[in-house]
């Protein structure tokens, strides 16, 4: 399936994409997309109905991120070879855990904001992991089982606050609007291989970063099971698992970072397509 | 007023403390003790009830922490000139910021988990704000106006973890109990001036850390305004503010990490004391 919220900001309803891409509403049968209702047994009750006999939704409402009420977003840092090399980095022998601020996530198409005093805001395709039950201490064995689905997000990054701003990661990472997520959760069984999709980013319509998730250092199964040692995942939150070659900071001869007007779009293989135009905050 | 949360686990109420220490129930007021009814009109509403028309809560229920439903737990880093010198580090010109997973949040008194695998599990005393309105782009001047209130924290640190695990410091920070809160959420009408708080913390019966929150480097409204410069606070946030010298990796001429089976206590003048028993994870 192909999980949805949709509507005006802050008043999201839950939908689900139908077998002609419309958008079929399921406020009757779950009250949002939300750790709450991720379980594999709320799950498995939405795929008994047809998506016909659900409401249809006329015309085409703003979509929200794909998931509510995050409790954490936990990001993986340098976590594609290439990525590593482009800023001078070496990838960690164990996967490099930063914090964005939850009040950073945004729908997938709303505008993203330049924050003031920023030189240097830049953009980050990735692979996002939405934990559907809760995992402390798990195995890599058990960690797909603790996965509700995957997601695209854009971990949007003002280098210059990440990294000279007295630290840590998360200062650079946490401006609203700084965490696009969606348009879909789509759950585990649609993703049978989450190490074999391809991951790419335009701006201003030329193609930035081009990868695929192949390229990852760490696996989804060693990512989630190496978290659960660190901290317990909830229902709910997401992961962000890294993003490939070709972000502004590591471009040469010139880096190139946004500026109010630009347009992002970005896509992951069968997990959708986002389009953000950049603000001044 | 002195709020809290009583009750078991995950099933806390929330009430106040009568002016002769005993608990009263606020079920009938408010839904919960977190953002949603940390707002001045909802504070200036309680103020006007007399505790003793409020139901008493019979005998010594569990303290839980004192805030529920917390989105973001920031957290200030080398915050006190005495604590940075004894882990050889600088006061950095602005406040250093990391996280702490929310899941960490547990209640004054509850037992604490000392993680799988750790070595170097240690204390923390802190001063932390709590958030009372939307923050963002705030001014220095305007930061008490968002504050609801002040209450004690623990912020327990797993220092292989935060230092060597492939960072960041959000690692060692957020295992479960990792966060004790409370016992109360004091309101800031109750205290005019949060740089003049004695603060302590005691190992196994003896006093490692004693301090004054006058010796904050960065003070609580330069936190708040900086903060919101980064990302927003919401009601029902809570931030850190660090912690004073005295830990226990800090100690001359051996470092003192906790295991099991030790008891810490720590208190700040007029937010109330905690005391929590080691276990394993």
């Amino acid at each position: 399936m192909k999980l949805l919220r949709y509507g005006p900001m802050g008043q999201e309803k839950p939908g689900l994409v139908g077998p002609d891409g419309e958008i079929r509403d399921l406020s009757g049968l779950i009250s949002d997309i939300s750790g709450a209702n991720l379980d594999d047994q709320t799950l498995d009750m939405l795929r008994t109905k047809d998506p016909k006999n659900l409401p249809l939704v006329d015309g085409a409402p703003r979509i929200g991120a794909c998931v509510n009420n995050v409790s954490k977003v936990i990001c993986i840092g340098l976590n594609y070879h290439d990525h590593a090399a482009e800023v001078g980095a070496q990838p960690t022998p164990e996967p490099r855990i930063f914090m964005k601020a939850s009040s950073a996530i945004c729908g997938p198409n709303d505008n993203v904001e330049i924050p003031r005093g920023s030189s240097q805001t830049d953009w980050e395709v990735e692979l996002t992991i939405v934990v559907g039950k809760k995992a402390k201490y798990i195995t890599e064995a058990d960690a797909i089982d603790h996965i509700a689905g995957y997601c695209l997000a854009n971990d949007v990054s003002e280098r210059d606050f990440q990294i000279r701003r007295s630290g840590q990661w998360v200062k650079g990472k946490s401006h609203d609007t700084f965490c696009p997520l969606g348009p879909w959760l789509v759950t585990r069984d649609e993703v049978p291989d989450p190490h074999n999709l391809d991951i790419w980013l335009a701006v201003d319509g030329v193609r930035r970063q081009n990868s695929n998730t192949r390229n990852l250092v760490h696996s989804v199964p060693v990512i989630v099971s190496h978290l659960s040692h660190f901290m317990t995942l909830l229902p709910g939150d997401i992961i962000l698992t890294g993003t490939p070659a070709g972000v502004g900071m590591g471009l040469k001869p010139d880096p190139l970072f946004l500026k109010p007007g630009m347009t992002m779009e970005l896509g992951i293989e069968g997990l959708g397509q986002q389009s953000q135009i950049t603000v001044s905050a």
